[in-house]
């Protein structure tokens, strides 16, 4: 029988109800409900090619040009899975997995969420699995459920034991609200970054706050901010998001040891995001965090460009870079402000405070680019199985 | 009938049990108890001169040299308390208060608890008041009723209405646990500051974690911290003390907007603490951080050397400045550091991080240092009533 092949892309999403906490370790199941953003594919994504064949002797696995071991738990628990769900009669052949990021894994841009949700994509269009994978790709890391699917994400947190219940939906698709435009701030002197898992961990373990925090607020927040997306509300979505992530980063604080995630500079983003909300007596912007010193900031359209000026003028690039390794993805016309923009703003600048800003938006999931045995977008060569040196 | 005049000190109180968020604004109630150690009033202290005479016709105030309203309603309501419980013949006599701390005000050290503690001690004992005074201290500035005992103090949030039974109590004087050693670090880069008053209303406001904290945490940490210092427990006082400044800063994190009082350099001192506990596999001293950047360390005396050792390896004074401008109060002997005490530390160096260092140690509360009209200690000259120009 012929090998097989297929290569898929998956997103980034954004979580602005944050998952932290797991009640169950092994299957990842969380402790609250979680809402996110899926990113565009165009500007950020994880790409896995997977490969099976009758002549393969062993699994093997490729990530970011470097071959990994495949004894991860986690992958097996996600191969494990699909293995038993599919009805394909080559659904025991060996395989070979190569996936990479267009994006920097250091950034602490939730590349394995993405990486997860491509490959159990990929997984299932290969051993031809229906139905949800949601579940599936939450067993490789939590947040890769959520990036199974495009749009306005709820991962339900469940209540079974056995995490039958524990998967995503897509309540809103991209379309429905694709006013809203996405800047990452990638911010420059990322701290040494305690692993969200670990973090998460500690968290369960030593913060009061969280718990109530899960039973009380996150509850009544899921309800407010799907409102606010079906009703295209951006004042009170952005408020939503704002003490979410503002609450998540106390959780953090209160966990033994504490977990300081933001930086200086990322208070700077907080600061300037609220003093402009002040000065225009509504909300232009909003922002969140995630285990990390990044900003990500979500906006109508409308103040794009506006917002894109402040960022330049309050955390101007390095003379050693250029505009264009400065404002990446999706093209951009920071604006030029008067001396009336900058009126009211009390903000020090801070020259070199961000790497780069990526410009996207909302889209819509997971994909395949091909599954015929000759396409160039593969990044194994269908002839040998071997990665495909560029 | 001749005039009378008073000078008295007043110390600073660091609170180990955080009091944030008042439920009476008016009378300044508290919506938790808290505990605090009173320091040294030989290194940080305010002093108050009072004076009165039939002779003047209108009460003044000067602060730190410059002269100040007395329409100040906290200032107004503390003096008019203490006219009311006076039985002295001259209690409607005008005063004349002159003030002053001897360390920067600006650098966010409690210095108003310090300043109305000191300025309620010196009219007490002007206008002849017997009894507890720390009730008519939490009238000026809340936390100040903490700074009118010595050792170790503990402020009873009350539950009366009109506030009666909300005062202070030592629980253990200064002598009981002399070993403690207290260094307090100055940094440099104060972020700039919401006034703490506005930070705890807005708590009070927006964050629902403290409420919780305030019903459910701080309860159960009194009574632990209570038997940590009765039974001079280091270990389980420094994890109550670091746990308790962690979810205050985790509240302010909380609040919308957001008030991170904390920055890079607060962060890096937690690190090294947690990181020379882990080292020692033991609490060789603890942290706790009020409404600003700067840390509060606390530890037994055979650790002192060695922390402040540790303080100078990884922030580094500026080269501008002079050991004896860097090391202020008691004196010190720094370790050098060797290879060893530094095996295992992750932290990066931080020059110039911290502006200077006080250490001081636990001390006995008030003091009046005269009443007598010639006495070369008051800030008034008792013939002309007027401040005294050094």
């Amino acid at each position: 029988m012929d090998p097989r092949i297929v290569t898929c892309i998956a997103p980034v999403n954004i979580a602005v109800i944050k998952y932290w906490g797991k009640r169950d370790e092994e299957l990842i199941l969380p402790i609250n409900d979680s809402f996110s953003l899926t990113l565009d594919t165009k500007e950020m994504r994880a790409k896995t090619t997977i490969m099976t064949s009758p002549e393969f002797e062993k699994d093997q696995i490729w990530l970011n040009d470097k071959e990994e071991s495949m004894e991860n738990p986690r992958l097996q628990r996600c191969l494990g899975e699909i293995r038993k769900r599919s009805q394909a009669s080559h659904k025991n052949w060996k395989i070979r997995i190569c996936s990479e990021n267009n994006f920097p894994t250091a950034a602490g841009l939730a590349s394995s969420a993405a990486g997860y949700a491509c490959l159990v994509y990929a997984l299932s269009k290969i051993f031809e699995i229906n139905g949800d994978i949601s579940a599936l790709a939450r067993l490789g890391s939590g947040s890769a459920c959520r990036s199974t699917l495009g749009g306005f994400v709820r991962w339900h947190m469940g209540s079974s034991p056995e995490g039958t219940d524990s998967f995503s939906e897509s309540l809103f698709s991209s379309d429905h609200w694709n006013d809203i435009k996405v800047l990452i701030c990638v911010v420059s002197d990322s701290r040494e970054k305690v692993p969200s898992s670990e973090g998460m961990r500690n968290g369960v373990k030593t913060s009061s706050l969280l718990k109530y925090r899960a039973e009380e607020d996150v509850p009544r927040r899921m309800e407010t901010i799907i409102e606010a997306v079906k009703n295209k509300d951006f004042e009170s979505f952005a408020e939503i998001v704002m003490k979410d992530s503002n609450q998540f980063h106390a959780i953090c604080m209160d966990t033994y040891p504490p977990n300081p995630y933001l930086n200086d500079t990322s208070h700077a983003i907080s600061s300037l995001v609220h003093e402009i909300n002040a000065k225009y007596r509504k909300n232009m912007v909003c922002y969140t965090y995630d285990a990390g010193p990044n900003a990500c900031l979500f906006m109508p359209s409308s103040s794009l460009d506006l917002l894109a000026g402040y960022l330049q003028h309050f955390f101007p690039r390095s003379p050693d870079s250029s505009d264009e390794a400065f404002f990446l993805g999706k093209s951009l016309s920071p604006r030029n402000l008067t001396e009336t923009d900058l009126n009211g703003l009390e903000l020090k600048t801070r020259p070199n405070g961000l790497k780069y800003i990526i410009s996207t938006e909302i889209g819509s999931g997971p994909e395949c680019l091909s599954s015929k045995l000759k396409s160039d977008v593969h990044l194994l060569n269908a002839s040998s199985g071997l990665p495909i040196i560029k």
